[in-house]
């Protein structure tokens, strides 16, 4: 007879309980990783939902509270929270204690976040590359991470024991660890995600424009590839301004990118270039294929 | 004992056996909507695949030998070639043959295919708002259709029978129908279909165009909202080039409204403007919602 393997971690603190902070504490149960889980919710609301739902072994209301006596905080919240959430934080933290995060622009953290903190506090940014349209502690599920990627973009300074723990977290979670530098995290996630949804957001902006009859026509055809847009433009409004404020450079400049592209379709268009629509159209298949073989599909 | 009902046509010719004309020959010998179905292919690669699939009772490369003695002609076939395929099938029609289509733009159906037909012929043309990414005569199944919306666009003077005729064929493929002027439907569909289209085109080719080491990145992270697009882009490109060439006034109408909203984010996001972002995500959730209660989801 084998002893039962110790946790990962004795305390567990979750800032936060949305999609990401739930679906990690369902994980953190379920893979046995913490001996307690503390949440710490924004709202009475979250709150109840957290103890209705039996997330965690403590529910707060109080970050400090929640934080104190945890050898890993992971902040769970908007990112516009951040600074105010690592004051709070900060005099409550133990030596040695971990303190991460799941946000989608990673350059500001050591900012908002690192700033803060006491020495020999280890800071660990986190970035899961997963989600869904939904938001809440009743959207989360345990299996949100698996076959999805978490990329960590510590500095070059972070004590690795600490990387390394964060990472079988990870791991347990089901996902694959890539750990890189912020700023390369914001350059390469401008494009795969915060400019898709910006431009997911305009599109069925623009569509929520038009006259009231041709819009319920627009709901009614939107299977004609409409309708995925509006699932990517259902994501949470404050996350998703958080992100575009936090990440303004990577994004503008992808951005302008893009227009140009776009202003070359466009005008081959107008001028009735079939051949450059074409080889265009046929360029982005191969990026398909990798996608596909990719297993991100 | 009920005798087995007659069949809605006699003879049924296919012209282009690709996702949706192989997946409508599957239907109409499931559902016995036929006597007969008559392919016409496109390339000898594609007449073989439609053989060895057992997809038609007769196929062939000629077009007109296929529509000989048909009381309905579905063209399912690039916009670009309906011309010469109107050309080719008029002196092989019946007296009183239908002649539909399933092109993405409706408004040049009549002069594409309507002006060459002999009097006597009925034109009705219509759209399934169905589709998925693949292309040919093995992406193609049955069930393509169900619970999708088949748009028709006669023009007020067509026969109502060879409406209805049409209708019906629809239905029985599962669709729901609706009846619509060529040019309305041409605007709706910029929005639902050609401009999403277009922009996914653009996005993933931008990043077709990033150095190859960020390219392999964006491949990897795609979850995050990318991969979505790859999937739109990667539609078939002949078909959306003649969409673009076909439709261009009521696109390049859509686009320059949605190059406005672009830049109105564009600029919120430059100057730091969290209230209109947010306020400008918010709103895109009620579309979303719209697209669920419409059962588009």
């Amino acid at each position: 007879m084998t002893a039962a393997p110790l946790p990962l971690f004795q305390r567990v603190a979750l800032i936060g309980a949305g999609l990401i902070g739930s679906s990690l504490a369902r994980v953190i149960r379920r893979e046995g990783l913490a001996s307690r889980i503390a949440v710490a919710a924004r709202t009475q609301k979250t709150l109840e939902t957290v103890r209705r739902l039996g997330l965690a072994d403590s529910a707060t209301l109080d970050s400090a509270e929640a934080a104190r006596g945890a050898d890993l905080v992971i902040v769970c919240a908007p990112m516009s929270a951040y600074a105010e959430i690592a004051k709070a934080i900060a005099p409550a933290l133990s030596a040695g204690a971990i303190v991460s995060d799941v946000g989608s622009v990673k350059a500001p953290v050591a900012r908002d976040i690192g700033a803060a903190l006491p020495r020999g506090a280890h800071l660990v940014p986190g970035h899961p590359v997963a989600g869904t349209e939904h938001s809440g502690p009743e959207a989360g599920f345990a299996e949100l991470f698996r076959g999805r990627w978490c990329i960590l973009t510590p500095d070059a300074k972070t004590d690795r024991s600490a990387v390394e723990k964060v990472a079988e977290l990870w791991r347990r979670a089901g996902s694959m660890i890539a750990v890189m530098d912020a700023e390369h995290h914001d350059r390469v996630l401008a494009i795969t995600s915060h400019l898709p949804h910006l431009i997911a957001y305009t599109i069925v902006d623009t569509a929520a424009q038009l006259e009231q009859d041709v819009q319920g026509e627009v709901i009614k055809f939107s299977a004609s590839g409409f309708r995925d847009f509006t699932r990517i433009a259902a994501s949470d409004p404050v996350m998703w301004r958080d992100i575009f404020l936090a990440t303004r450079e990577a994004v503008l400049e992808i951005l302008q990118r893009f227009n140009e592209d776009l202003t070359a379709l466009q005008r081959a268009i107008r001028r009735g270039d079939g051949r450059m629509l074409q080889e265009t159209f046929t360029r982005t298949r191969a990026i398909r294929r990798g996608v596909i073989e990719a297993k991100q599909a």
